[in-house]
């Protein structure tokens, strides 16, 4: 059993030093890790996962903060990954932990993992889902996963939450409102934060007339007034939360989405490993530098070279 | 020979409406679509392929409206791939083709093709390239990739482009400034649009700041104001772009950047062939749906699934 292997116990038993050194080693493909994913996977599914996205600029994080001090004072141990915004180039998240929460640093029932948009090579929703399974199984009751709203990995990463919830903020343009649209048909609680600007009234009327055009899911969808930065209207979010909870809870809505959570974070898996074991396949043919060159000279085209790459996994 | 086989020699004699159909026939998969585009590719690699990526509300659309109005001034033949967002659910772009650049609708020198976010399971990049392909093939001389610069896949396509200009704006908050510090990474001509608007000065420092910490890439970058709406300044950056296209070719790094594009395209197709694969073995094993709930009751665990998935792919 490599030393990955022999995380599983202690972060069954809470030892977030053994959590922050799974996910670590999950996200560098060390040996024995997924191994250590599988002895806690059974353990899993206890932590009820909170999904928190919006258009940039919204104040998501300021939001998911003080949402995190309202469960803290409830005795509520709190896991957060945070999706943020990342250098290309670098992978590195741009906000970062170091930024992040600063206040609840020292508090052992907080847990804070911030993961790049980059650098998870069609894993940002296998890297988020490993780190919600390894923080629901050492024992956090509410985990919540937060993303930047925009772009396709950063919807995927909230389909594996029970709840979501949507933040919107008076005053945007009219390109930052498209955005708002397509999240819009996510979410199960809408929140305007900067609930203190001019023009709240009007952004709360819009999102009533953009529900009315989902084409699935409820209409009557709770919007919660907000301002973060002086935690009002807090405890209404996590009120109208709870109610959403409750009523998927009643109809067996909760179940079903469990099961489309457990669909995707299976076809993530899956993605990521396709994704390594084609490299491994290009680098077996020369590496896709070379292949590359051909391909901008013009001598072979993508296609018949991805099929070559491809050939061997075909049954 | 299938019918969409048959459309390479149209789209190599200029034909608009063979080119749409071939997009479209890419994008649904259709026999002989992929044959087409093999028998178009020697012919590819001609056009300038120019990407054009910034934060949201931003102005990009009406920017690039402003730029094919001034390339076609000059004679330039323009295609205009834009990658809108859109809705999660639907898959269909909200913007679309039809509210934009309506202006060009009827000029025969134009042709626009817009694609969603959503709907191309790992398959943006793929369809941007293809798409971007096909216009190459069918005489535009000039090629915009427009994106909303958020997201991975989202910057992944802006990879494909020749010369990438990023696009500010005055006047957004510190979320929206961490998220331009991402993209500014892949940036080669930096825009302030909307330069008329207070502030404008002040984001031009901060831009120049931002460049100063960049880990790759030339610092001195230029960074141009337009007022998008009024054509302000596109002139200048057009001129801009001309110079960096100029000094990419007289240093080399032109070929290297069309390395890395055949690189980046290569990667999408492998990408999206395994994604299919993926796909008929799930079907195989009974489906997506009966493998989740078995992983959602925690009777198996996703990753021994995902072995079981694709196992028969390991040589």
């Amino acid at each position: 059993m490599t030393e990955a292997a022999g995380l599983a116990p202690r972060v069954l038993a809470g030892d977030l030093q053994a959590a922050a050194r799974l996910m670590r080693a999950l996200d560098d493909g060390l040996p024995g890790a997924v191994e250590a994913l599988r002895a806690i996977y059974p353990h899993t599914g206890q932590a009820f996962v909170l999904g928190v996205t919006g258009t940039p600029g919204a104040g998501k994080s300021t939001l998911v903060d003080a949402l995190v001090t309202r469960l803290r004072a409830a005795g509520q141990k709190v896991g957060v990954v945070a999706v943020d915004p990342s250098s290309p180039f670098t992978g590195g998240a741009i906000l970062g932990d170091r930024i992040r929460m600063q206040r609840h640093a020292l508090d052992p029932g907080v847990f804070i993992r911030s993961l790049a948009t980059r650098g998870h090579l069609g894993g940002l929703s296998r890297s988020t889902g490993d780190a919600v399974n390894v923080l629901d199984a050492a024992g956090f009751q509410v985990v919540i996963v937060e993303t930047v709203g925009v772009g396709q990995d950063e919807v995927d990463v909230v389909r594996l939450a029970d709840t979501t919830v949507v933040v919107s903020v008076p005053g945007l343009g009219d390109d930052v409102q498209a955005l708002k649209h397509g999240i819009l048909e996510i979410a199960d609680v809408l929140v305007v934060n900067k609930g203190d600007r001019e023009g709240a009234d009007r952004t709360v009327r819009d999102l009533r007339a953009m529900l009315g055009l989902r084409t699935s899911g409820p209409q009557d969808l709770e919007i919660i007034l907000t301002v973060a930065t002086r935690g009002e209207g807090v405890g209404e979010l996590w009120q109208a939360i709870e109610r959403h909870r409750q009523s998927q809870q009643a109809t067996g809505a909760f179940a079903r989405r469990r099961r489309e959570q457990a669909e995707a974070q299976l076809r993530a898996v899956v993605v990521d490993r396709l994704r390594r074991r084609t490299d491994a396949e290009l680098a077996r043919l020369g590496g896709i530098t070379a292949l590359a060159e051909e391909v901008a000279a013009r001598r072979r085209d993508p296609y018949s070279v991805a099929e070559e790459i491809t050939a061997p996994a075909v049954k």
